[in-house]
């Protein structure tokens, strides 16, 4: 089993003699429209870390449930927390396992743009800080020719690429028969999908009133969740964690 | 499913409508002697609050696996946040849930002790901020007469007490072959143990020298894990489980 | 005379050559009832300080009157400092005490409960990050024991053990004539009181409309007031007196 | 003059009574290479600002220097600001702004992936808490195409776009004599260069032991800013000038 | 009597039916030479309060004994509280008296210069942020006319001023025979004394190094301790009150 | 020219190699009456840093263009930052300069009292913790006695003094025609004004509901700016530039 919050110190403690690598999965708690369920993102970074650290043997940390979320709030069993103070616990999640000689870490995130924000302060405070190696793997971007071949629309939330991930890993929680379809409204210059010509980096996630039209539209989600389908879930699922794999090779100096 | 995380928003609004009550387990991830795995404390929270909410149909919020831990981090594998960061942390999450409608909340603690100090902080400021009722559930106090007679010995660090209950709930995280027994240091006017007519209120943690002993003779545990035995552990369990469904009955003025 | 401010820093000086220890009296500023002072557990903490002090030549920094009392701010006078910032304060308190070479401290609480949750925070800080030993003397615990045989009802808030004690070591501040007998709402699992059976680690101070309640139909306090005696109180204290000396002497090593 | 600090109060009233528009332009004071000045990113911002408000009349805020850099602190000059500090900054800017009636802000950031994290922090508080729409505008992204045509390598650091944009705007600061060419190690799977096919978004500036390699190659600077041209400077300057005028006009609503 | 913490909550509730003003004594520990208390900057503040207060009848807040005093750090016994926790501190007892309906503070400063920041900032946030009138009482400055004409030398450090005060107040914690005569280095431009023409708005105070060297030549104190009089301390003390005085009736509009 | 951010990084390590010395200007954005630009106080800063760098070959590190101005907030335009977000730039502003080498800071303020506060709590931070030598510029102070010869009137809020400044420095911001004469309350015991002899240390800027009356009589200023010269305003500048030359002299040990 790959989760450090399964062994015993004498288990780590063999571990850290041979490597130095840890992956850390970042979720969300969040709305993610009427069919899909508020954990969808921790769930897409847990099952991440664990099949991609089933194939190679890395350790896991224990996975945060809790991301920063203030727009999703307009809809009912979203947690938002805020960004300085998430920021701090992720650095000083790093900081005890740099203590005991984790110098390698890969954050697995599973909230795409909103948590990157705050994973990035902790993360180049980490390797200023800290004598750490760090890489922050975000599943959008990770999954950028993929996501073209496999057909899919663009990037959006709760839509048909996440809706058809959790159908993979998780159906038991999806419920697609209350799907709705719909669609940001369109912004000339900034688009949150990775696939577009437009910029990404600076995009922001919408503002509160927006989210309330969305809300009153579709539930929450956008994009066209009703063609999601497991069997793409599944292909889109297998490139991740091949690319997550990728990355701590790397980190590894190992590739 | 009791867990927040796995529910659609339309299943909260659901639920809000009749029942304002959630459950929030937090633990830690810090040594455990060389027998029990780091996450005890996590575990354990995680499953008083699922048997207790099944019973109960009330809902849990995802857990946090992370606590602080100053003292332990002389063994691999602990993470300790800072009590201040853990603190707002939960606090927050505790101001989003008030926000959707959850006006009584149950925070399951299984760090004992070391996690008391700051959630009693974010509790009491919940209590006095916002509009919720909090109760503050800790299985070394509830389960002072049980554990009188189960015929265990003190409260330590993973002694028979914390062992019986995970050789109950997660067996195969256990190896009772490296316990060590031992016992920490007599304090004359204080002690952790609920049962003793010392000062358990005013109890501090160890000091890193005092802890630096314990490590090297028994691999951090105190007591005597040895003595664990699973049978035990379901009664305690079982105890506890009763305890919680009283407090949250109690929360929900049912009691 | 046994205070830190009263001293020149060469008697300062002087008396590190021979020993490490200094009491930290830490009170609040809060309502007590219509017949106790706002201060009444300042002037608790200072006085056993003090007293201990004169018998073992133990110094005594200078006391805070200031707590956290935020369900106390229904009525006038109480004075409520946010946890965090009470415990960054007692903690740089111990910081430059420690630089000087002041190496066990023990810090005497007058507040009860309330100041117990910071004040944990802050000594377990310094025990970990500076080089100090360092005891909570709460006087609630410290005379579970005494309490029982003076005959005293349970505790509450500025009820007859707290003016008790306040009749001995300051009369001149109560006004008993003022004193209303009432009672908390009883609580079936937590209790503020050692002696009881039920849970006191992780009770919880009351709620805002429930202090609004007590305040008006008791003026603030809880218990039975009216039954203080003087002589009593001079019993109480001197037991928590002859507590405290023992704690600081274990604190040097000579018990 | 389009600034806001050159304006008096009664202009700063009548400007607000048609438009609700301001510009805040935000850069570094950090090494540039031997060859560009330690304000590049500044000048950047700034002119950026100017030449776009002079066409349209927008106010601009007065610029700020300073970003966070930790990992340009191995060359002289170079100064770092923690993210929390710069985040609650630039929110505050734009709460005092909103509070005027400024409900349209755009951020103009000089100093690329670096400044974004906390940028972005700092947007989504001001969506999420004042009644205020923002839009951030980053060189690189903006003018992903336009430096294509111009026949430019790779974006890195103080390379032959950056020092092209300087060579336009303030020539009298930059040495190209001194200029150095290098290139940063390759990594496989992200890239600081939106117009790559590598994950831009997860990106994390260098570690300060690569920084310590790159500063003893080539000064500070990687791609190659020996081929700076003024003429091209001007070219991707009036670009992204063109760019951030329909930035602000969409915030505007006017296309 | 007129300290708040020796008051009943109702005898507070009648004084703020005709009067909303309250003292702030505010003081230090810190070393005051081989001659003085480490407590006299809060002796001073503390019988200032007391001796304005028995005149006029107004209510004094409990005092505060520490201070910020990175500089006196070179001696045993000085205990320095960071600004930034002292100024939140301070903010938050000005909130809660303001919530009960003291609407006008004088915060009576004994450590001159080194606490004149952190409380200036405390009192311009209650000022914008609560609806309290403000004022600071600082001793040097309300002392510079009465000063001259008692003959005394320039301001320093525990000199022949503070000396004279604490003789006045407090003879039995003086030791005249330990005073050592020096002086601080001359600044040409800044100056602590507010007799001066130089700039006393702008003084730092001493750096370590400089400290370093005066605690070696005199024991911290600077200017003529020997030439302290008690009788020049009374006349001292009684301007002061009188000016205090003046002070809390300008701000109950009484002048 | 003096500026650091216009320098390449090796220009900065070949000043290092002889002097050790840099200049800060700080000012704010700020309403300066009818007839000043909002940005008064950072165009003086700059100015006196620029005036006096040029004669000296002193550094000067970016401008900072934002202050602590609460109580300006009645009027538009004007940006108010906390003043523990600014003091904490600032502070680490000298952190990375002093890790460059930078050891002697002369801080240029020219907003007067209002930035007095934080920037002590900063330089007396840096005073303490880094190997650092600081000295506060002000302005008002400085020009006590030259301000008396050239029959100003006391020191207010944009008034003859302040305008004439910018009469001299930057006559295109000044429209004169708009200037409306005006006086602050007159406070019996407390003065901005640093020739009076009244306490100028102790003065606290006005409140919220003061400003509002100051700002309907006369636009925000005080004073009589209609009588500002420019060739006065020269002969202040010039006056200033020659004691900030002596400031930076004396920090260079050279006086």
């Amino acid at each position: 089993m790959p989760w450090l919050h399964h062994m015993r110190w004498p288990e780590v403690e063999k571990y850290l003699q041979s490597r130095q690598l840890i992956l850390i999965p970042v979720g969300s708690t969040e709305q993610h429209g009427r069919h899909a369920p508020l954990g969808t993102d921790s769930f897409i970074a847990i099952r991440l870390a664990e099949d991609a650290s089933r194939e190679t043997g890395a350790l896991v940390a224990p996975p945060l449930f809790l991301g920063w979320s203030p727009h999703h709030m307009v809809l009912p069993g979203t947690i938002s927390i805020d960004a300085e103070v998430l920021s701090n616990l992720v650095f000083l999640e790093i900081e005890s396992l740099a203590h005991h000689g984790f110098a390698r870490c890969a954050i697995v995130n599973g909230h795409r743009i909103t948590n990157l924000s705050w994973l990035q302060i902790a993360a180049q405070r980490a390797q200023s800080e800290l004598d750490v190696e760090l890489a922050l793997f975000d599943p959008a971007y990770m999954s950028r020719e993929i996501v073209a071949e496999l057909g899919f629309g663009p990037f959006g939330h709760a839509e048909e690429i996440e809706t058809s991930h959790m159908l993979h890993i998780h159906p038991e929680l999806v419920n697609l028969e209350e799907a709705v379809d719909g669609s940001y409204g369109d912004r000339p210059l900034y688009d949150i999908d990775p696939r577009s010509t437009k910029d990404t980096l600076a995009y922001l996630p919408s503002r509160l009133s927006e989210m309330q039209v969305l809300a009153s539209k579709t539930g929450g989600s956008s994009g066209h969740p009703t063609r999601a389908r497991a069997d793409l879930g599944r292909q889109l699922h297998e490139h991740l964690v091949r690319r997550l794999i990728q990355v701590t090779r790397q980190l590894e100096g190992l590739e």
